[in-house]
């Protein structure tokens, strides 16, 4: 699908196709439909971007609680989304030993008493042990740099996930 | 369930129960489990309303777009959430004539043409027939003051399921 292709589709054709970019909030490419014609896959991702920035710091957090914990219960019972499961699964998470899911569960535990959301991370741009040791890292963190920091990996997550979804801009659109 | 049981949740139980008091729109429950604990059921629902209230005007917007249409494809498809399904089945939605259909289709999607996002209203609070003149009065409305409108329908509907989950304070708390 090309960026015209997108410009063309109803709210809730957009929402269908878009609407976990944010994982488990469609609320967020609801909002920036609003700005259609997007000029780019770049400007669709800026508006989700700037949308997010707009947000209180309470909506931060509540985009963070909507994702869900790595090699965590919902990967166990099958419950992720489509985009969770794979990009948990490209990482490596679906492939630990019992006791390495002990550990991550371990501290995926110590960081959401320490913060009061799940640690998040774009998945697709590490490897499971890099990922395990940023986290054991990331919990030594201030809780607003930890968030800030946090919702710059969903912004990560958004990016590869529209990539998906919508073809770069051809070479011939400035 | 009482206001201690649900303050004693860890966020993600909270968001299991809680997360569609705002149809699709998890990020909202989850963005207000922080103000825990909670002083009652009417305290729970004014962090809620007023976290609505601080979204920008895009974000008001960007939560009716997560609504189905009343009588719409959804409906039609089994794709409804439980409580939307339930809701329009107590205003008589699922019991409509081909006719009727129709003119519900018709009638939304003049709606949305004219607004950019569907039209949402408390169903539990009116029947089928009072639900379609307040539809066809409301196309008349401008935009604001009708966003404003919808957004007060969306405030409705969560207190009603939020009653389905917690029990009204015990006339022995204050």
């Amino acid at each position: 699908m090309d960026i015209n292709a997108v410009n063309a589709l109803s709210f809730e054709d957009f929402l269908e196709i878009f609407g976990n970019v944010i994982e488990k909030c469609p609320i967020i490419p609801a909002a920036i439909w609003i700005h259609r014609p997007f000029k780019s896959l770049a400007d669709l991702e800026a508006h989700i971007s700037d949308f997010i920035d707009s947000l209180p710091e309470a909506g931060k957090e509540g985009i963070l609680r909507c994702h869900p914990d790595l090699a965590g219960r919902e990967l166990q019972s099958g419950a992720l989304t489509r985009d969770s499961q794979e990009e948990q699964h490209a990482a490596g998470f679906t492939d630990l030993r019992p006791e390495e899911v002990s550990h991550m569960r371990s501290l995926n535990s110590e960081y959401k008493q320490r913060f009061g959301f799940p640690f998040v991370i774009c998945a697709r741009l590490s490897g499971q042990r890099d990922i395990t040791r940023e986290l054991q890292r990331r919990l030594g963190e201030g809780r607003e740099a930890e968030r800030e920091h946090a919702i710059g990996e969903v912004k990560k997550i958004c990016a590869l996930r529209l990539r998906n979804l919508v073809l770069s801009d051809p070479p011939n659109k400035l």
